[in-house]
């Protein structure tokens, strides 16, 4: 290799290095949203680093969604969804369908889009061990939940054997009933419950703008109250408001940082834990903290 | 009590505490077929039985079969099954439906309804961290696989925990490609790679009888050899011979013995287990070795 | 086996195996006094129901008496026994003989019927490895002693290797003096210093009347006060005071609940142990609670 | 101290250091004879010695006699005596007297003198968790038994604590039948049992002569061939034969050396330890061999 | 960063982190010789270099020369060097001063550069706990050495405390008589004692060449034979012989592979380690050998 | 061995082993000074008496000065030294030269004399794994440094593996400049930092005198009080005032007992340790303390 290469490839490895060595076994909580899943580069490209991230010590969880994918199922079974204040009303019959699309079909080919590198994932729902419990949200939903409690022992044992969680939000309250959940919910409430140093969304936006109207204004850090000074006056909007109120929770229950990134761009996860720089947006406790450990 | 029900009781216990004292710690493969799931009472007793099992210190794993319910679901999405020599073609579109109701509803169903005691279930499929590898059986028939290797570092890990596997059985290939294995030689498969005690098939008949016509033949033990030599002279038959033939090479593989029981019997698992008569058939390696530990 | 006596059999295997599990580990001491043990058949099957105990798990202590046998052999050297205040005046060679027939012949006895069953059972004498510290209740009464403090660690070491040890109740002062203790004092100090789950106190009465003169009165479960209650009111007498006054402290100091059972009723302990209704009286901190743990 | 009195002091410290250094941890079984035990002092003194062996990281086990003791008993009971060819006959009862006298007396008293020094002895005898299984010796004399094999398992327990076992030999067979056995030869097959360092006999002769006839004539060490050359030309009789038997079989059996001196001297067994001369004879399996380890 | 530059980092850590994984908890022997220490900013990068390796789970162990700073304080001394067969005569003076400056200064500077980064560099010398014992080559040639045994024991200890050994060429013999040992001989020794998974030498050229007058023609991989055909005819020379030497006699005793690198080049210990390309030369068994673990 | 000699040896015998059991595991950190090793046989005696403390399980930590030898070795290379307030100016070149001379030659050869005896010591500098950080005493002394903290891992990684550390007292500061420290003070830093049960100061005088002029006063136990006093009315002078304020120090940081003994008497470490009487004086904190543990 040329001098010049093999001084631009030494830099990259003694800036790569020393983050490598901090994360060694943290646990690092992915959501993976269900537009992303689309385009199956994407997804084999997502797995390639979350097995080199355990490949150095990092111990990451998966965690998925699957809208599209049941709409796509109930379509094809000619159910007709019916919306109440533009949430999907989840009667038994739809509740059955979601979780056999979700465990049954997203969850198991994120697993083999995982396991071609060797048997490293396990897929879970939320039902199994007890490690989701869920509520209603509210009746008129049928059997749309919220995450009242986590029970995180089955992940722990599964990282512990240097396994890859790939879970569905299915969850279940006591009498065993099953529940439908947000997963960018479910995902913050995991990362907080399990420690995890980091929480990342990949998403289909380059993470937070300054100014939505300029691409180039991208927010590489920002603290929890600066975030929360951002949606007060407006500038985050939409589909954006749970998952940044996700977000700022798991910040405040102790997860290291939160990252926004746009899970398109290849090698955006490595990228953002291994450089300086990152790709994305780093929300942590405060934007002058050092990188979360 | 009156000291005559005293007495009845006591003869009890006295004869069941040394199976609770040899089978501790011992491993216990259940598979229960697809056909006796339709009651819903029997797999509530069903999940008693094994959580009592765990109770008092058995490691049970559950395997469960699905046929009728695949089949359910494969008419109400409108597909038409093709059969070749007696065997259902398995083409793509009929696996991803019959991964998702295996793995996303009678699994989950399972799971949950032993969770019903506590957070003791956890849901897995062959996919997983690379438990049941699988071939193709006869590329005619599609993706129908054989068990082409066990690799039970996951069931250990969760049994560890004093978890309850919950086990759909469907394999992969190498490179990721799924396929619907015959529940029946998976049960022996995982049982002889994960060093079970023992192996019990929940079925919808007594036992073996030694005379078809006779139910009252039943035969409580048997070896091996024996067996073989009733398969020889036609005295077995039908759906029931490659289901002997899983027990005969779980024998020999180092299972200590199989059990076939009528799952629709109360408590047959326990009956079968803590009692010196029992009420099925036993097949260990020799008809006079001593109970399987 | 007939259905109606399958079921019968299930239904105490259902009853008994939560319990089995609930007391696994749980230590259990078990005083067995002198007079019972002159039935050679009653001691075979307590050694029995000891075996069998430890067989799923519990950890019994076998605390003994043995005033009969003591007063019999002293009788057969000639020796004239001296009582104050209906107390027996032991003198330096009473004490002599008493720890030669304990230590040296009761204690054996039991040891020699536990171990018909395998190498499970290890006589031990309060003198050994500082067990009982002693001291003189009143120099009147000569090496007549009192618990002064207990030192269990032998008694785990044994029961850490699953092993049953056997107690005689001699214990010892700083300077080497034994001195002669009473086995139901010592049976509630052990089962305090050792954390015990249980105390059992196996006699030749059915357990707590409620009124003495009707033999069908007998309490199944009562509290502290309550018993405290009764000896107030004098529904409670004569030697059965000193027992239940250990019986209190014992469960005063922390011992789950103590039994008191007839010793001569064939599988008492089974029963009691392992069966919802049992078949004596057991004295917990409060009557309402949960059996104990 | 003087510099004359403190070369002496740091010469017997430089040669006694070393063998502490070796003797860490080492096994020493010790046999103190029925006879010495008349002597109160020279008990006190044993016992001493014992202790500061423990002090010191040795792990000494005691194992003892008592025949001048149950003589005495027997006699008090006006039981007559029976022999044949010199050896006492041992009737059911002759063997109760011999357990209780060996268990509940002899073994009392070392414990209780060992235990002055802190609470470190436990009394156990060979029917203790199966450790001294016995058989008959011949049916004419009654219950005098052979080892037919050790279980150790309960000595390793105690000595893996720190506490000093003391042994009484009494043996018992499957049935539970005890069995009075000679304490010389239990000694030399616990020794070789429990992988014994050393084995020492203190009884009341100085070791081994050269010439019987002349007490200055003491062999430091030997050889077990030149022992059995000894016995082959007569120059060790009478009782000393069989003592001298056990010593060759328990050095052939993997004994590091076997130690004969006089238990009646001040610290026989301090000296014989840890100072190069020592006071005896050593015993082992060859003369030149370097010193038992 | 820009998408180009994104893409380029990317590569270099996809390419770099199955490296990581793959010599995770490896021990790497890196000698580096007296001529390239005289130039401070290089020693200052490997310094970094061999902290960022420990930083992500390597374990180095650092051997150092020293001859020109040895000849540097001998002039100074005004000792004037005697050679014969052009080898330094190293007499009792000599030596004293060699073991002075390698073990008080050198090894000194190095720990000193090391432990800028935090406490983790500890010198050894060959004479601590036995680490290299030595024989003398020749006595016309004094005090200089060949290792004839290595005790690696204090290298284990201080690398499984994740420390940094700098080892000092000097050795002893059981009299404890030190010598001085060539250090390329001393590394080749210690990587095979401690099983090391790769050795690593220093140099002050870019590797082995196919052409020696051709600086491009550097050799990236090779096989032992093909090494020693090389030396055979006559294409390695020189000083580097004896190194070549060390190097074929490693991997012969099972040290995975051996890396001659220019260790003036800035960071050609990372470059080397987690590149595909590498920048000097890689010796292993056999060249078509998958790189070393 | 005579009776009278056996009788003397014992007593020696029963004096010594209680020491050594309460010794056992104790950390003794050993202070030698540069003056006292001019001596090759004592020397040798104090290389003898450190292995046979550690033999017997104390953990010996040697820590050493050596002035003499600097001053020797900057004379020969012709360096002139100069003193301010009497005290020694470091100056680069100086400090170079005693850091050669300390670690390079002084602790060498107690490392070679102490593995006369097997692979047992490991020479170890201030500077390894941050073991003493350093601060500059006065800048006109240039690097003469003072203690400001220790980090004594690296000393417990040694001694629990059984090994020696032999310390050189050269420390550093957070940028690896080099400081040389007063011995004395350094010992009295590690005692106190590693939890030393005692520390001993091998001088040339026989400890402390009650009256300087009578060489028969020796003050075999004294408290940190009575110590103070005697330094304020002036009966400690000169040279011994900073030793004992370093003895004072360490006492009242934690270390049970502080020695001044006559490092030029044979085995003189030996007989303090294990006789009552002791051959110095002994520190502790109150005269009529226990000796310490």
């Amino acid at each position: 290799m040329s001098d010049f290469e093999a001084a631009d490839r030494a830099a990259v490895l003694v800036e790569a290095l020393p983050y490598i060595q901090r994360f060694r076994d943290a646990v690092v909580v992915v959501k993976y949203g269900g537009n992303a899943m689309s385009d199956e580069a994407t997804t084999r490209r997502l797995a390639e680093d979350i097995v080199l991230m355990r490949a150095v010590g990092l111990r990451p969880v998966l965690v998925h969604g699957g809208g599209p994918q049941i709409g796509e199922f109930t379509e094809r079974l000619g159910m007709t969804p019916e919306f109440r204040d533009g949430l999907r009303v989840t009667d038994a019959e739809t509740l059955e369908v979601a979780r056999m699309v979700l465990v049954g079909k997203v969850n198991r080919d994120l697993v083999a889009a995982l396991n071609v590198h060797g048997p490293v994932a396990v897929g879970v729902a939320g039902e199994d061990a007890g490690l989701i419990a869920a509520e209603p949200r509210d009746p008129s939903l049928g059997f749309v939940g919220d995450v009242s409690e986590v029970n995180p022992s089955v992940l722990h044992s599964l990282l512990s054997e240097e396994l890859i969680p790939v879970v569905s939000t299915i969850g279940a309250d006591a009498e065993g009933q099953a529940y439908n959940i947000n997963a960018d919910a479910v995902a913050g409430a995991l990362a907080a419950a399990i420690g995890a140093t980091k929480l990342v969304y990949l998403t289909d936006v380059p993470g937070l703008l300054d100014d939505v109207e300029d691409p180039t204004s991208l927010i590489a850090r920002i603290g929890v109250a600066d975030v929360e000074a951002m949606v007060s006056r407006g500038a985050i909007a939409g589909g954006m408001i749970p998952k940044i109120a996700a977000c700022v929770d798991a910040v405040r229950a102790g997860v290291g940082s939160v990252h926004i990134l746009d899970g398109r761009r290849a090698h955006a996860l490595l990228l953002e834990l291994f450089t300086d720089a990152g790709v994305g947006t780093m929300i942590a406790y405060d934007r002058g903290a050092t990188d979360a450990l």
